[in-house]
């Protein structure tokens, strides 16, 4: 199965308690596609960059099996850049630097090698350009995955709500969630999310786990607790792209294959964090995914 | 087998954003004693109330097998008041008003029937009077377990140190375990908190579940997402109450029969934080807290 992801591909100066990092390889897209590049080859890559963007890095992500026929490289302009700073907590952070560069242009016309793609992953950008990805599919996804935040509630909501209208399963936090819905409880929050148009939805809780709500069950996939932790940028969109490619894989949208699902995307998320940047991630294997599967078997199991 | 238990019996003034209740029943010992109780009948309370204190509600935890020989009424004097309001979020809440009344001269003597009880829950008090407890005993419990805050650990440290290196099992919550140990990863701070006493560490993240750790293994306990949620108050005491009440009514002290217990412990919270004060848990029954306990368990399981 294929699977297309939209998102940033950007260069992150990053700063937490446990070291710094300077523009290095970030962007949602970036974490999605390498993510998901451990469970399928056939990743249909939809972001923009400057041609300051290493080609190397470009290399490498094409060796792993993503598409970057929907990769616009933009002459004489600059990649996306963010600088963030974490809290002591980690959970935390405050923006530095947003410099949005070419992305300030950015307006994707897919491929139409890319319009029938059986997964999608809408990293999260401004809600327009979400749905003008999806207006462009020639037929509809099996699942069509929308990823977003705090932010463009607050100023673009309206566009949002029209998003959400046309996507099956939503990723956001616990805060965001409440946002959202109105509502303080996650299952309250979860019911009122579904009028909008998904039917799934995906808490994501950082160091305390994951949520996964469908219409009538819930399923609570823990976080690992990590001897280190370096780097929390990328986690969020490292598990989607790691449930998402799992998805696509084992192409099962069953309620007990999701919950799978989540758990790959929770193992991916906590390889992610240990090192700054791709660092981990770029390294890993079948063998050591498998191991951290296991994990996260053994840290919930209990016999009643 | 027995447990004792020592710790506040209280009244509360408790705002949330879902309501107010005014003098109500609270205080860790009552929470404590009202959790196990649905598990034994062998319940040694030690605590302090003036005289007005609701005799009623005396009488209904010696029902339980709640057995008050231990308890000091005195004449003429108040029961130790707390007052607090809690932020939307309910993770957070603000202290408004505390009034020791005759806690100030708390100093606990043990009934002889006391000193050879099979398990100790010393509930969140000063670390002074919590080893005063334990000197007072005539054979070394199975486990002696104990709740305390970053309170204690920022005016009494070494007082806090001392009871440590006595107690089997510590109960904290998440950012108080990296107070006490400044590690930021849990399980560094569990292997630190290892060396100043206990073998068994309880992190307690409210509606993120429980950790636990041993030498080396770990068990994360999710927290049920609930529809209702009116009162946090407790909540932690409960949990402590229903481990300790499944732990001496089980008489296991292995990993695996811990693991069940915080289950159980975890589903006696989720009970509690439904209602204001003590209401939900009064009127629990076993088929209740099965049916609950299963909850927990479809929660968190998948299959590879």
């Amino acid at each position: 199965m294929s699977l297309m992801t939209i998102g940033t591909v950007a260069f992150d100066d990053i700063e937490t308690p446990f070291g710094r990092a300077e523009k290095v390889v970030g962007g949602a897209c970036t974490y999605i596609s390498w993510a998901a590049s451990y469970f399928i080859r056939d990743i249909k890559l939809v972001s923009i960059v400057g041609d300051d963007f290493p080609k190397s890095e470009l290399q490498l992500m094409e060796e792993r099996g993503v598409d970057l026929a929907g990769l616009e490289i933009v002459p004489d302009k600059k990649t996306f850049f963010w600088a963030g700073r974490y809290h002591q907590n980690m959970n935390q952070r405050d923006t530095l630097v947003t410099d949005l560069n070419v992305l300030a242009d950015f307006d994707p016309v897919l491929p139409d090698s890319y319009r029938d793609c059986d997964y999608v992953m809408l990293g999260n950008l401004t809600p327009e350009i979400q749905l003008k990805v999806i207006r462009q599919l020639d037929r509809r996804p099996k699942i069509i995955a929308l990823d977003t935040m705090n932010f463009w509630m607050d100023v673009a909501m309206d566009g949002l709500l029209e998003v959400l209208r046309e996507v099956d399963l939503l990723t956001i936090n616990d805060e965001e969630a409440r946002q959202l819905s109105g509502e303080y409880s996650l299952i309250a929050a979860a019911r009122k999310i579904f009028t909008m148009g998904p039917r799934f939805l995906v808490v994501k809780k950082g160091e305390h786990g994951a949520l996964l709500f469908a219409a009538d069950r819930v399923f609570y996939a823990p976080a690992l607790p990590l001897t280190q932790v370096k780097d929390p940028t990328g986690a969020g969109d490292t598990f989607a792209g790691g449930f998402m490619g799992y998805l696509a894989k084992t192409d099962d949208t069953s309620f007990d294959n999701l919950k799978r699902a989540i758990i790959y995307g929770s193992a991916m998320a906590s390889f992610c964090v240990e090192e700054f940047s791709l660092d981990r991630l770029k390294t890993l294997d079948e063998t050591a995914i498998q191991h951290r599967v296991k994990q996260f078997a053994d840290l919930v199991h209990f016999e009643l």
